[in-house]
């Protein structure tokens, strides 16, 4: 039998409960073992609920339970979880997280610990939710050298995003609706500002890398700043936009990672993922271009994919672990250096002083007497000395993915 | 040192060499140990090549050198390949294979003769190429039921149906384009008839029911009926025509499993899959849909899914192996049970008859003197009823896929 705490009867720590009680004969085939949830942990009461029994307050109960071999860590934060999984880890337990702030910032030290203690930190669900791409990154791309991550890895603001462009909305009104319908949270700074895709990017470029990414340092733009007026003016040309973390890799093994918004030509895969989807985009020197699509964030995915490390944890003992990364920074190359064509966007009477900073750009529409122009490559820096020429006749600007 | 032999000096075998030389740092860091090629058996020579000290002619220099530990099968077929693959096999020695003809033929024997022997058959690059979906399956989605699989699996015919679209092109002039670019080979029945995709969805039904599904009992449409005008007529309602490869999985655990092609409405992920790409659209009970999107042919993205399973076999010994399946038949429903709206073209002035036939259904455009039309959701026995009293009415029909 393998028995398992949960940390956090949240939404992702009650689907792991039901994942593992609903689909237990796969669970438990796959394990080798009958797997089943002895303990949830969480300071709140809940009278009625069908797994009252199990409930715990104190976390000690559980770390002292030599039973318990697997913890799924749901609680969020780096505060409690941190402790409580060092602790677990510390015991030879290992944890299974969807905890992105804790992996994002912790994630080399705890998988040491680890490590040290014969057990295995494990967090498929942290990036991207229910699509296993950490686990293919490290155990099926891995006769590649991985150039290149691109990733919708936020389903709130992609379904924003996506909105806004079929309904023709704004952004305030787009985003009413998502808080509406849950897609969105009261306060939805962490998402519409990028901060969520930050640490997820982070996550990947810590695997691509096998170094540490601060993700405090990731330059991140957020969608606030996207009009109605930009999501026509690209879609009349043929663009979607999308909200990407972009993790990219040179020659000498230096990321550049950040978050921005993105022109993305329709056609592209990544342009034809909507909604509260997710995807990532993997460019390998042998294999070229792969993605991988799913549901990035609710119960259920996220809880299978916690519950797939819990089955790996369980069968192979302290044997599996990512290749992970270590805790030294990774060389980090500015977003600035990268070449990108940019989309600018400027009142119809500026239009003339636009083309003239940008001679090699052409404009792509005009819309409620402003004019959309996308500019030939450009690096970072070099775009923005030329935009500083302009004052404020450019009313906003987005980078072309290609 | 892990030794390895390459079965087979054609395109993905060379692939194969070249990943191991050219991403020697990943793989032998990623396997723990440095992987080198220590032979490549072919019939041919191959004078000048850079490899040429490693050919050998006979298979027993390689199944009698205890140091060969690994072997990569790359040669197709059932006949020298299963002879040779079970001969390393019962020395103790890993296959990794990209042979789907002989997976889908003798993948449980060949699993369970490696397991026996204490070594591994894997063969990621057999279904997709470079995507690494079967190790998703049997690593990944392992806390899910998967319910259905459905793959563009075949990247000639992806290529063919997307240039018709484009280019407003026939498919007779489509596929001698694709022959000349390369796409397509001189006998392209294979790939054309959808029997390359039988065998692939038949590998995908294999894992995910757990049992021996029959490829060449897989009822195969293939794309060879499909006119410039079905496309148009497709195109212009928002669908585009994809070759689909389907497993489909009831309660009960009874599989349909068979490839069509279909009308797949724009914007579903699967439409968006253009070109020689591959992409397989899985559905699990917990998960929800994911998808995986790649290149599914071509020498380094298929022999990079070889040397992946190359790794796994060297890092982890006899200790990996997917679940695989057994020998015992799947329960096989028959395609025809499974319900779906049809698309049917018909000469304009037999419209009122086709509509007489399907009165749920409706017309979707005119082009040429044709109508195209979509019915009502029926099983395909009913819809097969129906159009044997329409007698000649009817040019063609396509399932729609929802």
């Amino acid at each position: 039998m393998v028995h398992v705490a949960v940390f956090g009867y949240g939404t992702v720590g009650s689907g792991v409960v039901e994942v593992i009680e609903r689909n237990n004969s796969y669970v438990s085939a796959n394990s080798g073992d009958k797997v089943s949830v002895k303990y949830i942990l969480d300071l709140r009461e809940f009278p009625g609920d069908p797994y009252e029994s199990k409930l715990v307050h104190d976390v000690e109960t559980i770390i002292n339970d030599d039973e318990v071999s697997i913890c799924c860590e749901t609680m969020g934060g780096v505060g409690a979880a941190y402790k409580f999984t060092k602790m677990a880890l510390e015991k030879g337990k290992s944890v299974c997280s969807s905890n992105k702030e804790l992996v994002a910032k912790h994630g080399a030290e705890l998988m040491r610990i680890a490590r040290e203690n014969g057990c295995a930190y494990l967090f498929e669900a942290s990036v991207g939710g229910g699509i296993p791409v950490l686990r293919t990154l490290t155990t099926a791309l891995t006769a590649e050298r991985i150039t290149k991550i691109a990733g919708i890895l936020n389903g709130t603001t992609n379904f924003i995003l996506t909105r806004m462009e079929e309904d023709g909305a704004d952004f305030d009104e787009t985003l009413r609706k998502a808080q509406e319908l849950g897609y969105a949270e009261k306060d939805p700074t962490a998402d519409i500002e990028g901060h969520d895709t930050a640490r997820k990017i982070s996550i990947l470029s810590d695997i691509m890398s096998g170094h540490f990414t601060d993700s405090d340092a990731v330059k991140t733009t957020g969608i606030t700043g996207i009009t109605a007026t930009d999501i026509t003016l690209a879609k009349e040309a043929g663009f979607s936009i999308r909200l990407l973390g972009i993790a990219d890799r040179s020659e000498d093994d230096s990321v550049a990672a950040f978050v921005a918004p993105f022109l993305v030509k329709k056609g592209h895969p990544l342009a034809g993922v909507c909604d509260v989807f997710n995807a990532i985009y993997v460019t390998g020197n042998m294999l070229g271009e792969t993605m991988y699509y799913g549901k990035g964030a609710g119960k259920l995915a996220t809880a299978s994919a916690v519950v797939a490390d819990v089955i790996d944890a369980a069968r192979k003992g302290s044997s599996t672990m990512y290749q992970g990364w270590d805790e030294t920074p990774v060389k980090a190359t500015p977003a600035d250096d990268l070449e990108f064509k940019y989309y600018v966007r400027c009142p119809e009477e500026k239009f003339d002083d636009v083309q003239a900073q940008f001679p090699g750009g052409c404009r792509i529409g005009k819309f409620g007497g402003e004019s959309g122009f996308i500019t030939e490559t450009l690096s970072g820096a070099e775009f923005e000395a030329r935009l500083a020429k302009l004052g404020d006749a450019v009313l906003n600007s987005i980078r072309v993915y290609e």
